[in-house]
């Protein structure tokens, strides 16, 4: 039985030296940083040194659960995977949920870190106070399903946990991601990251419990979010039935759900083929995280064509915009086949179609011609050649050689002025909002600190009409500013870092949730917190994370949109005639830089809001006056 | 704790009344039938009446391990599974190895009979002595691996041991089979029996053991059988490390790997590319059925190409030559995806294979068109065309709704000569060893109680060249009527109905198998046998499977080869020139039925033979005087 939420203990793998060391975890790094995206970022920016080559021996892959992860607090058995991206060589951080950080928490370990790089491809497994290392040679070029498998054949164990990765991460494709059952790590190449350390493959059994501090204040406070829970409009029976997709039909609604590689958005709106009407008719199940009573994870199932019997956990709303919109295919079960494709390949399916409806643009506009492509017509909505493509991706087998690394990569090697036409934010593809449409949601994408990320700060606002903390209007760039500090440090301090799913945050707990973390820290872990504690972590580690981008060269001048966005409007749908110029960027830099305490002209965070976060030590290393 | 190796419970469940009802199993029909195959023929002889459609609800699925599986005997993991044959119409029965069949016995069964019909998709669970029918509407569709998986998450208990029917066995394909984690219950189309029930799945988890009746013989016993084992030439290393596909080079070299649907047998010899070495190169590890130290269970992965990261268990021989030979397939990689594609759907691989180089023939001869095939080029070789094809089958669409039952059904729905070229015996279609170039093999083929069958009688006498009983010459057809028999069986005897792997059988017992299974079954159930009442619990199987299909209208006409087989001498290789004339099966069958007691005309058997053998009441059914 561990003590009050936290087990008390980083684990501390050496890939190169097959060593595996104990630590304990401070509490005062506990009260700083609650768990999650906080011990994620203060590792990352603490221990690996500016500078290194993220695919180098130097970085560091740090998974870090919460406090409330395996507790009876709903909805928490999430994790953190932290390194430096491959992608955007800035803070790579990718969550997921499952059954495998619970089963963390259950073998012992509030943090794991993995270090250095094996010398031959190898797994790890975990049990409890067990670490060991084995030869992972032979399952070496497996898909990640396979790989799960055959590790716990291997063990002679059905009940391992296992995150790994597929061909894509061992190939060192940067947008590749970490596979943990049917969940993604996806975003930021971390499946790159693990590839680079020769690293197949983490499994984890686990047979201890956590110890809440005291079950009295712990009732009560699980018992306001459960309550919150329900009074949610949309998380019961809504969300629980459907998960994200329901977000196709209303993104098209809005303008916004982005089209042929942000070409059309508006005009291409195929609620009808890839919306929720058309997805649930292939529902065949849930598969909830380990304790959520919620359960937005849907499998479905192609069920005639050529995809006939292909299953997917999803595909989620950003996978239907990713594989679906960007690409301009509007066969769902195409999509289906193709996530599953993805997940298999251990491919990050928003960067994946992303890259796919890229290289779709540069075909139809002769950038890339059938002999660049061996033979693919990649012209918008050939839904065979986009999954032809994905193999091609992950494999590094012909223009899937180019396009492995995702579009920025892609287009500096491609030239030709393909620059104009990737799509993203710091090297990260964009996610699927078209931004244009809803101005807080590309301020968030243009200065999150992993790139063009909808996780770090979305504005539910613009997207849901959610009044919270006030009410927006989503085509204005007024106050928008501060609303996206508000997003982003509030999510955060109470979802990224005690790792709550966003999804109960936005749908459920968003206006409550500092109070709700602040009485459900107090209660699990014992940690005394107020709700301004809370937001405070929060601020910390954006700030932290800003500071770890600063050391790694980034400027004012990163933080803006592909030209496309700031120079052509949105030519059709609800939001027609929008875009984000040079000077809606400006405005809102500036009350965004001000209201976080950064420097105007450099965006690094002042000397004085480092110190009141206690980060002293951050200014003096980046020799801030 | 079970005694003496038998569990001494029939479970018999009820699928149309939803009851699960416990019997005892006699001791008696232990002591005539041993188990596995005994215990299957003999049911279904006494239970299922002559004439049934084998798609309705009076046909019965009946899955029977033997009194050693799931004890420390090695290699008797395995279960038959017995219904009547959609395909043959008649005795139905199939063998899998994996971790079911010992989970069975640990649940408490020795024969689980399957009845009736569900009103709507089910699957059951057995947990020790509960037993529960489940709604399995939802996952009706999914591919086995998928299905297997969403069982066990369902049941939140990844533990239990799934058999199941995918796509193929729930739309009645006659050659769908039944899968049982990576192993396929194959031929005779049990998948569509297990459809025919609703029946998606069996998941069995068990908590019990089996007792030993007699230590110290079973010590003995045990030891001279590893023994015997360790001195076989070529169990360790090479089966072990290989599995069956070393009999491509070795059919090869014979002359009697079938090529192009038995066409080009001798001229089509890829050894190169899809024998042994092609294979090991593709070799990931192994995956042992419970208690086997051999392991011949090899997984193999596709690494390069547009098939690349695909992994199977296998191909076996017979996959090799269905897959490749027979549909004139040389490129490994495609041989692996269709072989996977077999086992996700539920497709045997023998049959799919076999259909699918039929469909080649038609088409190059131009008896299937392209608009027949949907625009599908089925020339010889093509692979592509080959796995899209398999897909057809398994979903009946297109080309595939006629091909989904089979070559025999196909071939007469086909007409235009189409029959010429289905490559069946009783409608069970060929494996791979062409009879031309191996006689005693052929005759068992001929002679089978399940129709062309490579398991019920194999002459490795004539394959490996091991001269036991006694030496034999491949090509000559004197003697093959006493050897079948012995094949068919001392076979029977000792390994289909004591459940012991025909490979340790073929390759280290079987000098000495029905010593060794006296002993075995004397040290583990108590119940004493003589190396000759082995023997004759084996002729007895034979015998009232031949009765229950003489029931069905089986005469001597119909123990025979397809035409092409009895009328073109093979054009190449080693056996050039070789055939089985009408005259030869006419002195092997006479030879054969003398043998056996047989009538001679009718190919029934004698009363005086029914009676011997202590099946007094057959003849009387049969009427037999």
């Amino acid at each position: 039985m561990y003590s009050g939420g936290y087990t008390g203990k980083i684990l501390r793998v050496n890939l190169t030296d097959q060593t595996a060391k104990k630590e304990k975890l401070s509490s005062k790094i506990a009260k700083d940083f609650i768990g999650g995206a906080g011990f994620g970022v203060k590792f990352l920016f603490d221990e690996v040194k500016a500078g290194i080559d993220p695919l180098s021996p130097e970085n560091k892959l740090i998974f870090a659960p919460g406090p409330f992860t395996g507790t009876p607090v709903p909805c928490t058995s999430r994790l953190t995977v932290t390194a430096k991206s491959p992608l955007t060589n800035l803070v790579g951080m990718g969550l997921s949920g499952g059954f495998f950080p619970a089963e963390l928490k259950f073998a012992g370990y509030d943090i794991l870190i993995i270090e250095g790089r094996a010398e031959k491809p190898t797994f790890i497994t975990i049990k409890d106070g067990e670490v060991h290392f084995r030869d992972a040679s032979k399952i070496w070029g497996t898909q990640t399903f396979d790989c799960q498998q055959i590790i716990k054949d291997t063990l002679s164990d059905q009940n391992f946990r296992i995150s790994c990765i597929g061909p894509a991460g061992e190939r060192l494709s940067r947008i590749a991601c970490i596979m943990n059952e049917r969940r993604a790590v996806g975003r930021k190449g971390l499946g790159a990251v693990m590839g680079s350390k020769n690293l197949k493959a983490i499994a984890v059994r686990g047979s201890g419990s956590l110890n809440i501090s005291s079950q009295e204040k712990f009732k009560t406070a699980r018992s306001q979010m459960l309550k919150a829970m329900k009074q949610s409009p949309v998380l019961y029976p809504e969300f629980s039935m459907t998960g994200t997709p329901t977000n196709v039909d209303n993104t098209c609604a809005l303008g916004i759900f982005p089209a042929k590689n942000w070409s059309a958005t508006g005009l291409f709106t195929p609620a009808d083929q890839i919306g929720i009407e058309a997805l649930q008719t292939r529902r065949i199940g849930k598969e909830p995280c380990y304790g959520c009573p919620v359960g937005c994870s849907q499998l479905r199932l192609a069920r005639t064509g050529p995809y006939a019997g292909i299953l997917t956990e999803g595909p989620e709303f950003e996978t239907l915009y990713s594989l679906g919109g960007q690409t301009g295919v509007d066969d769902m079960d195409s999509i289906i086949a193709a996530d599953r494709l993805c997940d298999e390949l251990g491919l990050d399916s928003i960067s994946a179609g992303v890259t796919v409806g890229f290289a779709m643009e540069l075909f139809e506009k002769g950038i890339l011609t059938l002999a660049d492509t061996g033979g693919l017509k990649l012209n918008f909505g050939n839904h065979e050649a986009m999954n032809r493509l994905i193999r091609l991706i992950a494999f590094r087998e012909g223009i899937g050689s180019v396009l492995s690394d995702g579009v920025k990569i892609a287009s500096e090697k491609i030239g030709k002025g393909a620059e104009r036409f990737a799509m993203h934010i710091k090297g990260l593809e964009l996610p699927g909002y078209d931004v244009r449409g809803a101005k807080a949601h590309g301020l968030s994408y243009a200065t999150s600190y992993t790139g063009a990320d909808h996780n770090r700060g979305y504005a539910f606002q613009e997207i849901f009409g959610i009044p919270v903390p006030y009410p927006v209007d989503r085509l204005s760039i007024e106050g928008k500013g501060k609303l996206t500090k508000w997003n982003q440090d509030v999510r955060t301090a109470t979802a990224d870092c005690p790792t709550l799913c966003v999804f109960i945050f936005d749908m459920a707990l968003a206006g409550t949730s500092l109070k709700n973390t602040a009485s459900l820290m107090e209660a699990v872990t014992g940690i005394a917190f107020t709700p301004e504690e809370v937001a405070r972590v929060g601020e910390r580690v954006n700030n932290l994370a800003r500071a770890f981008n600063v050391r790694e060269g980034v400027t004012r001048a990163d933080d803006r949109f592909p030209e496309r966005l700031m120079t052509e409007p949105l030519k059709g749908g609800a939001a027609k005639g929008q875009l984000i110029s040079e000077e809606d960027l400006k405005v809102m830099l500036d009350e965004y830089y001000t209201v976080r305490g950064w420097d105007l002209d450099t965006g690094i965070p002042s000397r004085e809001k480092l110190v009141e976060l206690g980060l002293e030590y951050v200014a003096d290393q980046l020799g801030v006056k």
